[in-house]
Parts: structure tokens; C-alpha cells; sequence
């Protein structure tokens, strides 16, 4: 291995580490690029979620195509089945689900807290039992690292604790400190590996201080990125909003910064606006699969008798074929009825806009129009539903 | 509309009719071409399910690419959702999903026999009520004709009565003496609809007899092609053969033979060996959401434990892209956990299996070989999976 970050030979360039470069600031909303041994990925980006090895109802290249550059994996998923030392002999998560493309996965901490069942919490990690099957199993911040390099991640997330919220200070401030205490343990284990990321994981609650505190304490032992953990459980967008205006001053503008299973589109909008550049969520698959589609004139729920005759298709100024091509009296037809293909197709035009909307925030944050942007996009969505013609 | 058969016009030729051409016969097997406005169907042709509208968990391009030039849609399903008037509206079944190729649909006849509740069938028709919604319907010969031509079917297929085996003589003769008669009244209300065909349906349970007088009752009044109904109702396949022995010598050599319902793939071989040139099923698709996948060594259920750790493809010289790119681990990983994508790439795998199994059958005949084909293809079919390499 060169020690250069860009190994080059007859006009191939490889990059060997992760970096980010940013380009163009507006107001506080920056567009950059995170350079990894796998591709670019333009920010601000949204990674889809491929949870279990799969983005639900979608072939690999169709997820490409929509214009994501980088998948977000479930660790606690995929360290239950298929595991992640079976994933490790097969080649990795890329050559397993067949995503060439960079990789983020999660320290599977969140969903530990959230699925498993018979958590017991201290100090050197947590131990729990598989929602599917009662096996037992540890987490360790040392142990996450580790299964995130066995499935080959490119950006690697730190173990933390993640409490819900509303929460006493006191407890807030305990989870805070040890997620912190995790973070140094993680950075050892994780060991400069080569061209991959490691990631910090601001915690704090609702509380100012201690998300500051928490930020400081990340950027003291320095990591390639940092992440907003511990909002959207729930609480108000205008809290997470204020939580995002104390945390970004304290983290350093060279680095990525990631706001963790985050969001609606005006969530999105919200948080670029503030300094975020790195998203993911699980809710614009999810709300395909239910029926929803994302179009830039609002949510259309599809399962509506109103769309039973409508030849219309979902959004005829749409730049993605798929809300170009069906009719809305057929989108209906498969929702109602729950035909797979209706999943398909919905689950693609969010992923689709929800790209689209990233794309027209970076270009928009290159021009210096990011205000103009937002508010031209949120008069979009008031409309609520393509104009009648 | 021009009176002859092809509309020519500065190079551009438009088939008005249905024809039929049979190129070569090799023993009792037949190949041949359909010719509709919408396109040719090589025959033996196999005909993916669109029960409802779509084949489910495929976009149609996709069941296009596996080679299926013709899609069943269910009379049945489209007329209690999303009703047949209503698709008519939206311009027929063709661009209500999207498919441009031609669409044979049944008569409904055969769901409402066994989906249907409160059944009452006399010489006029049967009434029920929806499984879904407890709807009333009725259908009759002439509705069911109306019903297909509204969906802007192009082959259309008569009302009959189907009825389970075993059956006493005089039951089986009464239900094929009242198809003979409705098939009378199809043909007067199908009235030579330009472009379009009527196919008869072969009627007579398990007896010879009976079978043969269905036949030379349905040639007496003429179709463009003849069904055999009422097989595949879990009847051994030597009782089928035995049927489809007795009933071709009385079919015209120059009109295409449908098997309705059928098959597995030894079926297909068996049924086109015995000069049957058209089929469908919904077998191979729902087998592949069900984890099982169709190879040229036979049938393959990814859900079995064997699979957990197998880097190797479903199958490695198979000319289908997918059947060589997810290795079994992945696949096993999916449908275990019941991913929609693994449905998505079985039911496509599956398709492909059967189109590439027809498309063998077409050039065997073509070379004089069928014998050869089906001895070799059976010969794969028994090894049970891939040779380990």
C-alpha cells in the first residue's frame, strides 16, 4: 500500500483514504465531497437503507440509478442473519447484495435498544437477545468496530447509547458520557484501518449543554466525520432544529457531518440549511410500501378512492420515468390490492425523489440560491398535489 | 379498416388478424407463429400469469426480456377489481399496465368455480358473489365475451364449465354439453371482432369419449384456436397425457391448442410432445416467492440450509443473468427473511427457466430433434441440482 492518499498508475487513479472537500458554502449549507476507495459521494447525500442486506423491493442498479452513492447497512440485521462472519468468508457486504458502491453501516446500537430483548447495559458494552431467535449476543464498542470491518464498511459508525426521550438531565448526561467513553475505545480499536471512515456520535438529548459538551469531547479525539445521534425519536422538528444550531458551531467545517435516521424531505431541507451533510431513513421505502408517494407537489396517498380514475400519472413533470409512466387508477390498483410490483414502483419514486431533492439542494448551495431553493421546494409541497389541467 | 388480412403502407406492415402458421412439425410436436396486431407469439409458447394486472414482482419490461411474448390476464380478478368498465375507461388492459404485447385472457369461468362464493349455475350462466367484497355478479357467455373485449383482450376464451374430478359420466357430460352450447353462443357474441381471436374450450373430465365428442363439437362450430380445460385439477400427468392423446387427432392440424393451466416444466415437454402449442401457469411464479427456483438441473429451494454458506450462483451456466448473480448464500439470505427482492429474482429467474425451456422446444422441433431435447433436458432435470466444480 502507498502511503500517498491517491495511488495512480496509467491514468487509474485509486484513491486509498477517505477524505471530504468542500466546495461551495451558502449561508450555513455546504456542498462537498466524501472521497473513498469505493467512489465520490456528493454532499449533501441521503443514503437509502439497505437493512438486511436489501433496500426492500429494489435490484441494486435500480437503487444506483435513482442517484444514490453510498447505502447505509443495519449492523444488529445483518450480526443476526446472515452474521456478519458468514458475510466476512462471502466477500463482504458490496459483493453479497452486490452494491459495488461505499457502504455505511451503523454500530447497531440504536436497534439493540430499540429490538432486541433482555438488554443488560454497563460499562464495557451491551449484552442482548435476537429479537428473531433469543440467541445471545455482545456488543462492545471494540466488537462493532470489528464486525463493521468484516462486513467490509467503508464509513464506520461508533457504539453509543441512544435514550429516549423525554429523559432527566442526570440521565441524559450518563448516556452522553459513556457513549463518549465508548467513542476513545472506538477510535483505538478501529486503528487507523486504511481507506476506510470512522465516525463520533454527538449525543446529548434535548439538552444544549450537554450536546455541546458531547461535540467538544467527539472533536478531542478526532474522527473523519461526525454524526448527530438521538434526534428524530419523536420529539418536535423544532427541537431538532435548535439541537442541530448548538451542536454545528463546536464541530469542526472540514469534516462531514451526518444527522442519523433522519428524514422527511422539509426534514432534510430544515438541516442542510444548518450545516448537515449526510442523512439516512428508512421512512421513504417504508411510506412506498404503504401506499405513499413523494412528488414535489407534497405526499399523494395513492390508497385514496380519488385516484381509482385518474389516467393521470403521479407526476407528470417528474424527471424519474417510473412517475412518469403509470397512471394513478393503476397505482391505486396495486396498492389497494398489495401487488409487490405497486411496492416496487412506489419504493423507487420516493428513493427517486427524495435524490432529487439533494441534487437540486447541492446545486442549488453551488449557485448560492439555497433560500431561494428551499422556499420555491416548500411552496411545492403546499400545494399538496399536482396542479389539475 | 382494410379487408385484407395485412395493412402495408410505405414499408410499414400491420397484421388486422389473428392467423396462425405452423413451419414444422417434428412427431406430434408443432412449431408455429400466432400473428396478432400486437405482435407475433412463436409458438410453443408459454404465457406468464398477470392475474391481476401485473405478474407479480416484475416490472413488464422485465417479463418481456425473459421472452414471454404473450401475458394471461384473469377475467375474473379484473372484473371485481378494478372492474372491467373501469379499465375499458382508462383505455384497456394493454396500457392500464403497461404491456404492449398481446394478452389472452380467460372467461372467468374457471376462478369463479373455485374462488367465488354462493355460486348458482344454470343454462344461462353462473351468478356469485365476490370473495373480496361479497359483491353480486353475473356471468354469462355474452358477458364474458363483452368483459374480455372491454379489456382489449386478444385472444379471447369461451365461458365453459370446468368441474372437479373424480365425477360420475353423467355429471362430466352434463357440464360439457352445457360448455358445447355456451361455446354456440361465445361465437355468436364474439362476432368476428377484427383483430381479435375466440378460442374454444375442450370439455369431458377424464373420459375418452366424452372428450372427443367436446372436440368435434367445438371444430363443428369453428374457433381460431381450441383449449383443453379442465386438466391440471390435480389429476396424475398419465391421465393427462392420456387425455391429450385422445382429443388432438380431433382438432384441426392448423389451429393453435392451448393447455390451460399447466404446467411443470415435464408437463410443458410431455403436453408439446403431444402437439399442444400454448400454455400458462401460475406455478413457476409463485414457486420463486416461495424460495424455489427453476434450473436446467431441476428445482432448486433456496430456503434449505445447504445454501447458508454457498458462494456459487443458482446456476453458473445458465443464460439468465440473475440465475448467475446473486451467489445461494444471498439468495438463501432472502428468502429466509422473506425480502421482497427475493421474490423479485425468483419469480424472474423462474420466468426465464420456462421461456429458455420453450425457446429449446422451438429449435428442436425446427431441427427434427425434439426426441433428443426433451431426453436431454429430462436427463438434466434428473441430477437434482448443479455438479459441484
Amino acid at each position: 500500500m502507498s502511503d500517498t492518499p491517491q495511488e495512480c498508475s496509467t491514468g487509474d487513479c485509486v484513491i486509498s483514504d477517505f477524505s471530504f472537500e468542500k466546495s461551495h458554502m451558502d449561508g450555513n449549507a455546504r456542498r462537498g465531497v466524501m472521497r473513498t476507495p469505493r467512489g465520490d459521494i456528493q454532499t449533501p447525500a441521503f443514503m437509502p437503507v439497505g437493512t438486511a442486506a436489501t433496500v426492500k423491493a429494489m435490484y441494486p442498479e435500480q437503487v444506483r440509478q435513482t442517484g444514490a452513492e453510498i447505502l447505509l447497512g443495519n449492523t444488529y440485521h445483518l450480526m443476526l442473519r446472515p452474521g456478519a462472519e458468514r458475510i466476512e468468508r462471502l466477500g463482504g457486504l458490496h459483493d453479497f447484495m452486490d452494491w459495488e458502491l461505499p457502504i455505511l453501516t451503523d454500530s447497531g446500537g440504536f436497534q439493540v435498544m430499540s429490538l432486541a430483548n433482555l438488554r443488560k447495559l454497563d460499562e464495557n458494552g451491551v449484552t442482548f437477545r435476537s429479537h428473531i431467535d433469543g440467541t445471545a449476543y455482545e456488543l462492545t464498542p471494540e466488537r462493532s468496530i470489528q464486525i463493521q470491518r468484516m462486513l467490509d464498511s467503508n464509513i464506520i459508525m461508533q457504539l453509543d447509547e441512544c435514550i429516549r426521550l423525554p429523559a432527566e438531565t442526570a440521565e441524559i448526561e450518563r448516556a452522553m458520557q459513556l457513549s463518549l467513553r465508548w467513542a476513545e475505545r472506538s477510535k483505538t480499536a478501529f486503528d487507523n484501518a486504511r481507506g476506510r471512515a470512522l465516525f463520533g456520535i454527538v449525543q446529548g438529548g434535548d439538552n444544549n449543554g450537554l450536546r455541546a459538551k458531547s461535540a467538544v469531547g467527539l472533536v478531542d479525539i478526532g474522527f473523519h466525520g461526525y454524526a448527530v445521534g438521538g434526534l428524530a425519536v419523536g420529539e418536535p422538528q423544532d427541537v431538532m432544529f435548535s439541537v442541530l444550531n448548538e451542536i454545528t458551531p463546536h464541530l469542526p467545517t472540514d469534516k462531514p457531518r451526518y444527522l442519523m435516521g433522519v428524514g422527511k424531505p422539509d426534514d432534510l431541507l430544515g438541516a442542510v440549511e444548518r450545516g448537515i451533510d449526510m442523512f439516512d431513513c428508512v421512512h421513504p421505502a417504508r411510506a412506498g410500501r404503504h401506499g405513499h408517494a413523494f412528488t414535489k407537489y407534497g405526499v399523494v396517498n395513492l390508497k385514496n378512492a380519488r385516484h381509482k380514475d385518474d389516467p393521470r400519472p403521479l407526476q407528470l413533470d417528474s424527471p424519474n420515468a417510473n412517475s412518469r409512466r403509470f397512471s394513478r387508477a393503476y397505482l391505486n390498483h396495486l396498492t389497494k390490492n398489495e401487488e409487490i410490483l405497486g411496492a416496487m414502483i412506489l419504493s423507487q419514486v420516493n428513493l427517486a425523489y427524495y435524490q432529487e431533492l439533494m441534487a437540486g439542494m447541492r446545486l442549488a448551495i453551488e449557485k448560492g440560491q439555497f433560500d431561494n431553493f428551499a422556499a420555491k421546494t416548500r411552496e411545492g409541497w403546499a400545494k399538496g398535489d399536482m396542479p389539475v389541467l
